[in-house]
């Protein structure tokens, strides 16, 4: 596929699955979740409640990881019919506490592509979902800031929200490339908005995150490390 | 006291309990929590184990509802003593999600306020904590998102984070005004930053927010209405 990015002067980087391990941590969470209530379904079913959970609050919580708390302990109430114990409930808080408390692991090759674009004067931003101090914590503990000339928490990633950025940013949309793991958030509004994508899978994808195979209208690489960035750029 | 406002270009306005009421909701979502718990404490004590719980977690949560609703779940698991029952949890859930939900009920004065200070081409700008999807659908049904040119949600509002702001956005200290109706986040790191700033006070303000007399070095107007703004300018 012949794809031109010798416009791009903007690189915008998902960071959570992108920049560092995130995804693994929910999935941990959700294991430990299960445990805690295996006595009243099996993990499969809390498993599927959880999720339903999350949908259900998602306008409400948006993304991140206090809004992930929030919806275990309504589930548990519901799973357990309200016979949940308290202790169980403290425990719930601190595996979330513990989640907002964890190290940022960096996955393989970021520092390499972030120092290498830096030095071609290529201007990098994050661009990110969540909650905003818990990704502000995560950049700072990355000890990636210095990378970044800009950081926006955005509260979706849908074709408005890129839209609304860039306009602000004033960054024209050829001049603009983002690289991220989810097809649906971080590949597909960019691609639609004009501007460049680069698509690099992480090994955990959340449901809510993966799109059918007939959303996908091509226009973008898809790279198995974030290394091959180098390649292309 | 003679301050020059006539450098200002840009203005930014705090948004809760300065746009739009928001502590009077905290206040009553507190007695209606102390009102679920008043079968283990009174009613000053769980206020007061509420407020420590707050504290002790806002590193980790930051401001917003969510971290409120983990905070008053937290405290209800501690002052009764693990007995809490799943129903009440329950209704913390509920009051938190009211809460988000809340119609936005604007202050008086402010779209008067706005739309002179625009037709008079001031820059209007947006400086807010709390959670970002929350502030981003506040600012979306209170009507007035036309008037402003930019809304940054911060995770904290010190002297640090005005800075980088103001850096980021191109606005010299002395053409910025900040106004608010906290002196700890709206007034006093803006007076140590060297641009200015107007207190509006807003009759209930959370204890964390208040500050002693001898934190107080002038240098500002404090005013009673919003609208006396536009003596000022």
């Amino acid at each position: 596929m012949e794809i031109d990015y010798s416009k791009v002067k903007v690189v915008g980087f998902d960071a959570d699955d992108t920049l560092w391990v995130n995804e693994t941590y929910f999935r941990e969470a959700e294991h430990e979740f299960a445990r805690l209530l295996s006595g009243y379904e099996t993990e499969n079913k809390i498993d599927q409640e959880l999720f339903k959970t999350e949908i259900k609050n998602l306008d409400i919580y948006g993304y991140g990881i206090k809004g992930f708390m929030l919806s275990m302990m309504e589930s548990a109430i519901d799973l357990s019919n309200g016979r949940i114990d308290a202790k169980v409930m403290t425990k719930i808080i601190d595996l979330g506490k513990k989640m907002l408390n964890h190290p940022v692991e960096l996955l393989d090759g970021v520092e390499e592509v972030l120092k290498s674009l830096s030095e071609r004067n290529y201007r990098l931003i994050v661009l990110t979902k969540g909650d905003l101090l818990d990704q502000e914590r995560k950049l700072e503990k990355s000890g990636l800031s210095d990378y970044f000339h800009h950081v926006e928490v955005l509260s979706d990633k849908k074709v408005s929200n890129y839209k609304n950025l860039l306009d602000h940013l004033e960054i024209p949309e050829e001049e603009f490339l983002m690289i991220g793991n989810s097809l649906k958030s971080d590949v597909l509004p960019i691609i639609e908005l004009g501007a460049h994508a680069i698509h690099v899978p992480f090994h955990t994808t959340w449901a809510h995150e993966t799109v059918r195979d007939e959303d996908n209208n091509g226009g973008y690489h898809t790279i198995d490390s974030l290394k091959e960035v180098l390649d292309l750029l």
